[in-house]
């Protein structure tokens, strides 16, 4: 699968005919519907992927993980992420152009959601803070009082994405930003080391409980070699010997493994059940591992 | 944004392109999935566009409002909306052709679930009972027994959405029905008066707690003038002095605050938090706002 | 309503233009989006429609009973099904090609998750085992280690879906397979007999329980009579008798009725409340109708 297989019809030669839209709106509410609507309303040959809307609210990194998981899978076009705890304030709203051989813009605001997965695309070729339509960058505080400020994935984000797969030139959708002044959060802790005696020693961190309760870690799959068969890891109050495995289905029932995962991260898992359950581990929970 | 932004092309110069369908089918069921798949085999040319399928079971009043709060943002097209406790029963359904430069129609069930939604849209032209398919309307009991009469979204309308993009006339779809006599459920509480002592009274309703917590009120953002510093709320047994604040970000943590939100309505919020929890408020909940 | 009804425009006419999505991968994460995007990059004119990706996680057989009853109402296309507890072990991944008036096919796991919904689909012409691209089945244990292996989904069934409708013919797949070598899940429990004093005794099993509390049965809805006014039902340690009704709106409020839902099945349900709450019922359990 390479990313540039089928060929894919393009809105106008200088636009994009997909958005990409991740956020944490989730789908108890009309949120999403409603920027679905937007993006339908101004740019109606465009096809919607919703990538997944129940990041936790205000949760930043997470998004920013779900993001960077998603990339590589993603053709061209604009990728949409609205995780923005700091709405309505002085943070800046951002696009984002990428390099690489497929050309893609990220739309949302400058609050580190965006920075890794932009990162995995391919870097950043050139960024621009989003203006209002009337010129006025959306942070100088100037805003009339009351005019809607809560809900910028609506009114700022889907429109500026809009606005790019229609054929509007990124210059047109505001003034170029330095990459180093952008805000960062935190990666992934991943501290590697030894134990003294030989055995080498990874800390590391939870960044991903899924569905199924599998704990992916921040520490790549190759960081524990495949052909390591034992892993003694530390979580919590906990310590156990785990099998370094290819897959769910090497695993005896209720065991704990430590396998690469489909994003080729290192994974703790159970077959058919929840590693984060039986470890009582989290994202954010801190990993030893040693062999 | 205006609602007549970019051109939308038309499945047919008498038809639609899109249908927006809002339902509290949720989303654990095939049911969503089983609409579309009906919509995409008879009317295979119409993008749907999911606005929100997690309407709590059989509330109408939350789904009106939900309603209501997403038509501003509606290009044309129709509007598939089903809460439908009454499924099966006497209940007729509807399609409802409303006034306004766009060209929408509103299709569900005659309980109340589409009117405030239909005014909002610019007002009800033209109003049809729906009939089946042989003529008879839907509310005659003559149907035979077991006959399906439990998935009118699917089986009734849903058929009549595609109809309608479809290029089939609103006439053909049944007979006239006089606005009067259409099915109303209780607008929201909002009650405006005075304390004695020059201080104004609001007397409201929650009518919605959002994903996030924030507290939407039946009182429009105008009811309290944004210039307004402080506002007295007495909701249950609680009663506390609240800042009017432009947007989230103007808030301290923790602190609870009033704003004009993303639909132009009072809320309370909480600034990375739950004011519903805070306050202890849900739907259908009464509040004072004195200022 | 007929599957005949409107043309549908083929993306090619050895292909498919739309594929019918149904999975437990849930909605929490980026798994059912990152689906999408792979199938919009690799079949960018086919369209998707999300059957339901809430099944719970592994059941295989509450993801077959999903697909039987969505079965009836899709279109010709490509239904992609995942539930799949055996990813990256020895179980084959399959392409069904269906009898019937609609070209359609069904890709996924080996594991009886596709075999009942195909039936209904009209029956296997012929299937076969997803081979990988380098010609080695799926199931040869020689991949390499740390090959990908735990999100078939993303990596063969949905690359196997767009193949099919972007015209790959299902010889191009793999190889033959004998439908009787296929795995099988038991079929629901439905037992018809009678008690001796003349009256009928069905003993069948709650197949399912939707979002509203209604329990579906494995017993089709002709079982019981729609002309017998009163059955009398055993569920667990409870026994009463229930009312055989056409719809929910011929019970009182709080009255636990038996009828033919809208998939033709007998189910348990009452009026704006969960039969299922009422009578302690899960899927699995077992009921006895006496009447």
């Amino acid at each position: 699968l390479t990313g540039t297989g089928a060929p894919v019809p393009s809105a106008s030669p200088a636009g994009a005919d997909t958005v990409y839209f991740l956020s944490d709106y989730g789908l108890a509410d009309e949120f999403v519907g409603v920027v679905h609507a937007v993006l339908r309303r101004l740019a109606p040959a465009v096809a919607v992927v919703d990538l997944v809307h129940q990041i936790p609210p205000y949760d930043v990194r997470a998004g920013a993980a779900a993001l960077v998981r998603a990339v590589p899978h993603l053709g061209p076009g604009v990728v949409l992420a609205v995780v923005d705890p700091g709405v309505g304030g002085p943070r800046r709203g951002l696009v984002l152009e990428t390099d690489g051989p497929d050309r893609r813009w990220f739309v949302g605001p400058d609050n580190g959601l965006l920075l890794a997965a932009a990162a995995r695309a391919g870097g950043i070729r050139r960024a621009v803070a989003l203006e209002s339509p009337d010129g006025r960058p959306r942070t100088d505080g100037g805003a009339a009082v009351d005019e809607p400020a809560t809900f910028d994935g609506r009114d700022v984000f889907a429109p500026a994405a809009a606005a790019l797969c229609t054929g509007t030139g990124l210059d047109a959708l505001g003034g170029p930003v330095d990459e180093r002044e952008l805000v960062r959060v935190p990666e992934p802790v991943v501290e590697i080391g030894s134990v003294g005696d030989g055995r080498r020693l990874v800390r590391t961190e939870v960044t991903w409980v899924d569905r199924f309760g599998n704990a992916q870690l921040g520490a790549p799959g190759a960081t524990v070699p495949a052909s390591m068969p034992v892993v003694a890891v530390a979580a919590g109050t906990q310590a156990r010997s785990v099998r370094r495995v290819r897959t769910f289905a090497d695993l005896d029932p209720d065991e704990v493994g430590l396998l690469s995962d489909g994003n080729g991260q290192l994974a703790l898992v159970v077959r058919e059940g929840s590693a984060a359950d039986r470890l009582a581990l989290g994202p954010g929970d801190l990993v030893e591992l040693v062999w």
